[in-house]
């Protein structure tokens, strides 16, 4: 096969402190990079959508370099390598990397975030429950909060791919699952996609009482993928001992949007607060695996995806994602699974 | 003996949202109470004095009654059963009770918080390390934070009855133990009284550096007594994992005092936050006296008081508590141990 020789970029035009714009963004055009000795090249298929990149756009992401103006905006891909310069890749492999907005990258293996066992499920899946947002949920339920059997295991942003797999498998290991979620629709995907036994739409007047009848025992556990105000209501409705997943990525908390936890509340349920990181359990990703992809295709672990075409229209799926408008796993389809 | 028949009290005189004063309270004479059946007479020996007070003094101290004015002044007191129609207590018996702020109250055995044995160690150190404060400190070190040889283990309000005993005891579990206080005499007492490795005056310019300094290998656990501001800037110094004990009456933790954690920092550090409440741990007090009174007995575990003499003056000794002016824990005397 013999590749194209031009490369579609969504570009960043311009930094933005506030809400981002779809002017924000630029598509560009550029010749498809040229891998050098070590490296190799990449065409993207699936485009990960993540809130994170907001602040990549303000030029704070931490861990990255500040974005500037014609730089390609972060991304990570499901991706097939085209051509390998590469011990560590060979042509025709899957893989989950570091890729930005773009139909091309020429990558050094360290830009590899995940490699892709295409027999294991969907490819797009890489990218969320058989990828990062589905072992964040592993890292939650197996690892920080271990349900036991009866538990009350509440849920917010109940709809996302990390929520939803909070939730199954925190169903799975015996609890009672209720999810939080924004509007009618986000709940019919908790409660029908994955099962949940009760979804509070929390923009729906009463929430709290719904949330309180849906929660008869109290609450044991709260997975937190949300902040500081809902947790403040929560906290209320705690058992003693209660646990809390604090969970998401720590730039995406401010202080200015997120903050004002006050503690005494916690203290009075003898809560037990944690900090989850991701990047704490990539060891554990061929286990997580082994059990997640036999889940899937027996069709016990859901997911639910949010797709959009083509580059171009990855800025207007990516503000939809911002605005909280989208159900389901946020996905710019960027080109054929094959070839 | 013959009881003398007149009780001196201090009273509630006007309800206070703001700083108290001491005119806020009255001295008042009243008959020595006369108990009924299965009530018994007490006579006051030490006065404990505690923040949570001041709620009392709001009227809205969580778990008690309103204090209105006339109503005898919450406390507890290290006591001594003068009159028993109780099979629960005889004459003679010493006790920790919810007397109030005077010198006689007539009881019925619920208000009995703990029982003193006065060979285990001073009389008012069941106020303090013999008692609730010490107990504290033991669900914080041993049930809660658990520390291991060599760890870094902050406490704040270390010079305190709280503070103190944990520090002490975190040090014999191995720990290498930083204190927090306000004020140089403060710092002299966990520094000389309680054996700390440091401690740090926070009153003083430069004290984030100074603690930065005693801490080279990070924090691994921080004891809270005081809440969210002085935890904003030490979640700042944490090493991944740290442990924090929020430890505190939850009712004296206002968001409006105290408010304004923000959880990004939290869980960047994948900080684990655990709420203790001494109650808890009621069960465990025959045990931690047993191993606590042999190591005051041995001068290993160390204990510091601030006494006033007479109900007139413990108003003026509770506003110093308020202000933070006292040095171990406030204990205003009542009246001899011995009759």
């Amino acid at each position: 096969m013999s590749l194209p020789n031009r490369n579609t970029q969504v570009q960043l035009r311009r930094q933005r402190e506030g809400f981002p714009d779809v002017a924000d963004f630029q598509i560009a055009d550029a010749p498809v990079p040229e891998p050098v000795e070590g490296e190799f090249l990449v065409r993207t298929i699936y485009l990960s959508l993540d809130p994170y990149i907001r602040k990549a756009i303000r030029g704070d992401h931490p861990g990255h370099a500040a974005l500037n103006p014609g730089d390609v905006i972060y991304g990570r891909t499901v991706c097939r390598v085209v051509k390998s310069r590469s011990h560590d890749v060979k042509q025709g492999d899957y893989l989950v990397a570091e890729t930005g907005w773009q139909n091309y990258a020429a990558l050094a293996p360290k830009k590899i975030v995940q490699r892709i066992d295409p027999a294991l499920g969907p490819l797009s899946t890489s990218i969320g429950v058989l990828g990062m947002p589905g072992l964040t949920a592993w890292g939650s339920v197996a690892h920080v909060a271990r349900p036991v059997m009866g538990d009350t295991y509440v849920v917010s942003a109940a709809a996302g791919p990390v929520g939803g797999t909070v939730g199954q498998l925190a169903k799975l290991a015996g609890a009672r699952v209720i999810g939080i979620a924004g509007g009618k629709e986000k709940c019919d995907v908790a409660l029908r996609t994955y099962g949940f036994e009760a979804c509070i739409d929390y923009k729906k007047d009463g929430w709290e009482q719904a949330l309180q009848a849906a929660c008869p025992n109290g609450i044991d556990i709260y997975h937190d993928n949300v902040g500081a105000p809902l947790l403040m209501t929560l906290v209320k409705h705690f058992n003693l001992y209660a646990k809390v997943v604090m969970c998401g990525r720590p730039g995406d908390y401010h202080s200015g949007e997120f903050g004002g936890l006050s503690l005494g509340p916690f203290i009075g349920k003898r809560a037990q607060l944690r900090g989850l990181v991701v990047y704490d359990y990539e060891k554990d990703l061929p286990q997580y695996l082994r059990v997640a992809s036999s889940l899937v295709r027996e069709g016990k672990l859901r997911f639910k995806e949010d797709h959009a075409d083509g580059l171009e229209i990855a800025p207007a799926h990516f503000l939809k994602l911002m605005r909280g408008e989208n159900v389901g796993k946020a996905i710019v389809v960027l080109g054929p699974e094959k070839g």
